[in-house]
C-alpha cells in the first residue's frame, strides 16, 4: 500500500464539520446579497473577519503579527525554528459580489489544518504559517493582490498605502482606521514554501466530478489600464466631426476587447472589458476623460501575447476613431509555470496517496500565489466549484466537495514542513 | 425710417459695461478649471451666486419669490398687475466643465433690462419677471431641466426632490440646506410670454460673424436612459460563451450610438454616448449593471426619428450580443416647431430695425424654453458664442458679441409686455 509524502499516518483527516463551521462564521460577517459575501478590504467587515480570525489562531496557539500593509501571519512553531516557514494562506476579503468561499477556503483551510496538528499533537520540523493577504479581490482598492505584490517587492509600500478607495479615504486611512496598520517589515524573509488552497472558480472539477485540482501552471493573462483623453463640449450643437468624447473611444476599446474574446473563445481565450469611468460622464456634455480596465487570458503564452498586442493596437484605433489620445497608464502579466515543479508533483502524489481522484489544471484567476511563486517555491491546490460560479453571491462548495482539498493541503504542507 | 416694434425709444441700449460687470462678478463664483466655472446645481457655489443674484434683484426694486423646486422669480410691477406676466431669464448653474456664458446670460441679461428699464423711468402695461431656473445643467442631478420641467407639469414635486445627486445627497436635501427650497407653488399660474436669452453653444454666428441669432425651431431630439442586467462572474476563468457582462452591452451600444451620429454628420445630425455607469465596475469582476444615456439629434424630424429607431434597435441588439437583457427605463423627445410664431418675428423685427445683422437658426442644446413653449408662448434669442465652444472652459463671447443680443432682448420683452 502506497504511503502518503507526508509524515502523519495516512489515515489523518481534517475534521471537516470544524472547518465548515468557520466557513459558516465567516458567511455571516459582510452580508451581500442572498448568500453572498461583500465584505471590501479594509471595511468594518473586513476588521470584524480578520478579528475572528486572529481570535481562532491565538486560540490554536499561534503567534499572530501583522505587518506594515496588514498581511496577517500566525505562526506556529516548529522543532527548528530558524528554518524559514512553510505558509499556507489567502484572502478573507471578497468582491462586492462576492461568494462565501473565495480565498476564505484557503485562509480557514489552513487553520483547519493547523488544528488538526494540535489535536495529534504532531510539531512539524519547520515552522508553519497562516496568512492572510490583505485586498487580493482589489474589490475597494486598485490593483488587486496589492498586499501579496507588496511582500513580493512589486509594490513599494506608499504606493500600497497610497491606493485610493472607490469611497474615498485611502489603503494607509483604512489600515490604520480598522487597527491593523502592523509594524512588522512587508516580506523580505526567507520562506520554506508557500501552499494556497482555493476553489477553482471555474467549471472543469465539478464538470468532471474530480476531487482534487493539481494546479501545474497559470493562464498567460495581460491587463491593462488605459487612459483617454479627449475634450468637454455640449452633447447637442458640436459637430460629430469635431467630437472628441473620451466615453466613445473608452467604449470602443471595450468592444474591441470582447471581440477578441470571442475570437479566441473555442480555445479557451477569455478577455474582458473590466471596468469604464468616464468625467464628467452626464448627460449634456462630452467627457474629456476615461479610463478602462481590460485584460486578455489563454492557456498558450503565444496566443495571449498575440491577443495582447491587438489589445495594443486596439487602444490607438479606438483613440483615432474618436479624435482622442490615448495612454497605457499601466500593463501586467502574469501566468506560465510559475509554480515549483517538486511541490506541484508533491500535491499530485498527496492527493492520489489519500485516494482522491485529480487531475492537473491550469489556474485561470489571479491569486496571490502568483507573487509568492517570486519568492519561494509554491503550488497551488484547487477544490470544486459549484458550476465554475465565482465572484457572485450564487458561489458554492459543500463540506464534502471541500474537504478532499483542505487535506491535501494538510498532508502535503506537512510532508514540506517535515522534510 | 423704421420704428422697433418696442414703444422704448429706438435709441435705447443697454449699459453693456454694467451687463459685463455682473458676468464678471458671476464668474468669480464657483471657479472651475482655467476660465471656467464648475458651479453644480445647489452647491455652495450656486447658493452663493444666487444670493448675488437676489441681492441685485431687490437693488432693482424687484420682489423676489423662491417655488418650491428652487425657481427664483424676480418681479418688476407693471401698470396693470393682473395680467399675467412677460417672463424673461434661463440659468445660473454650470456643467462641472462649464463656461462663464451659458445661461448666465439670459439670466443677468434679463437683469439688465430691468436696470435699464429703472434708469429711464419706463413701466410697462405687462409685470415683467426674471427667473433663474433651478439644475438646467443636470451636471449634479438627473435629469437636467429640471425644474422647468416641473414648473411646465412634467415633473412631479415628489419626483423632482427626490433625484440622487451624483456626490449623495438628494435634489430636496440640498435645495433645504443652501436655504433655497420656497414656499411658492411650482407654476399652475398663466405666464403672458417667455424670452430666452442665450450663447449659440454653436459655432454658426461666430463664424458667419452674425450679431443676432433668431431661434425659429428646435433640432428634433430624441435622449434614451437605458439599464442592462448581467450576471457577476470572475473576470478570469468563465468562458466567454457564458459571460453576461453587462458593461460590454452598454458598451456595444454607446458605441452604435456614435455611429449613428457619423452617418448622418454630413447633414448636421449628431448622436451622442453621454454616459455609462456600471456596478461593480472593477477588475476581476464581470458587471451585472450599467447605464447609459445617449442622444440622437437631428434639424429634420423624419430623420431623427428613423435615428431614434436605430438606438432602439441598437440596445437590443447590444444586450443580446453581451448575453444580458435590456430595458429603456426613459425615452424624451423635444424639439420641432415649438415657438411662438408671432414672437419669433418680433425678434426677427427688433434685431433689423435696431441694426443688427441677424439669421434665422434653429436651436440644437436643450434649454428651459422648451418647457416653457409648454405654457406660454416662447421665443429664444442667440448670441454668438465663439468657435461654438462650449460645456467647457474656454467659452467665450465678448461683451461687444453679447450686448445686441441683450439689446434685441429689451426691444422684444418690452413690445410684448407693452401691447
Amino acid at each position: 500500500m502506497a504511503s502518503t509524502p507526508s509524515s502523519l499516518p495516512r489515515d489523518t483527516r481534517i475534521d471537516a464539520e470544524r472547518f465548515w463551521s468557520t466557513i459558516e462564521r465567516s458567511a455571516e460577517i459582510g452580508l451581500g446579497r442572498e448568500g453572498g459575501l461583500s465584505r471590501l478590504a479594509l471595511s468594518d467587515a473586513d476588521k470584524e473577519m480578520r478579528d475572528v480570525f486572529v481570535g481562532w489562531c491565538r486560540e490554536a496557539g499561534l503567534a499572530a503579527t501583522v505587518d506594515k500593509v496588514g498581511n496577517i501571519f500566525a505562526r506556529r512553531a516548529g522543532r527548528e525554528n530558524d528554518l524559514p516557514p512553510v505558509v499556507m494562506g489567502s484572502h478573507l476579503d471578497t468582491q462586492a459580489n462576492g461568494g462565501r468561499f473565495d480565498g476564505i477556503v484557503g485562509v480557514l483551510g489552513a487553520l483547519e489544518v493547523v488544528r488538526r496538528l494540535n489535536d495529534i499533537g504532531h510539531i512539524t520540523r519547520r515552522p508553519i504559517e497562516i496568512v492572510d493577504w490583505t485586498n487580493e479581490e482589489g474589490g475597494r482598492f486598485s490593483p488587486p493582490m496589492t498586499a501579496s505584490g507588496c511582500f513580493a517587492g512589486a509594490y513599494s509600500l506608499d504606493f500600497v498605502h497610497g491606493r485610493p478607495g472607490d469611497d474615498g479615504p485611502t489603503f494607509g486611512e483604512e489600515l490604520k482606521r480598522i487597527g491593523y496598520l502592523g509594524e512588522a517589515p512587508v516580506g523580505g524573509r526567507p520562506l520554506d514554501a508557500y501552499f494556497e488552497l482555493h476553489i477553482e472558480q471555474g467549471p472543469i472539477l465539478d464538470a468532471e466530478r474530480i476531487e482534487v485540482g493539481v494546479v501545474t501552471h497559470a493562464y498567460a493573462s495581460h491587463g491593462f489600464l488605459v487612459a483617454f483623453r479627449g475634450e468637454t463640449a455640449h452633447t447637442g450643437p458640436w459637430p460629430m466631426e469635431k467630437r472628441r468624447n473620451a466615453l466613445v473611444a473608452a467604449a470602443r476599446l471595450l468592444v474591441a476587447v470582447d471581440d477578441i474574446g470571442w475570437d479566441h473563445a473555442a480555445t479557451g481565450g477569455k478577455a474582458t472589458a473590466a471596468r469604464l469611468a468616464a468625467w464628467p460622464n452626464k448627460a449634456g456634455i462630452l467627457s474629456d476623460w476615461a479610463e478602462c480596465v481590460c485584460d486578455v487570458r489563454h492557456d498558450d503564452p503565444a496566443t495571449a501575447a498575440v491577443m495582447a498586442e491587438r489589445v495594443t493596437r486596439g487602444v490607438g484605433e479606438a483613440a483615432a476613431r474618436a479624435g482622442c489620445t490615448a495612454e497605457i497608464l499601466d500593463r501586467w502579466q502574469w501566468g506560465g509555470r510559475i509554480f515549483d515543479a517538486d511541490m506541484v508533483a508533491g500535491v499530485r502524489e498527496t492527493a492520489r496517496s489519500l485516494g482522491y481522484n485529480h487531475r492537473d489544471l491550469p489556474s485561470q484567476a489571479g491569486h496571490d500565489a502568483y507573487f509568492l511563486a517570486r519568492v519561494c517555491p509554491t503550488a497551488m491546490i484547487f477544490t470544486p466549484c459549484r458550476g465554475g460560479i465565482t465572484h457572485n453571491n450564487n458561489e458554492f462548495a459543500s463540506r464534502e466537495e471541500l474537504a478532499p482539498g483542505v487535506n491535501v493541503l494538510l498532508h502535503a504542507a506537512v510532508a514540506r514542513a517535515d522534510r
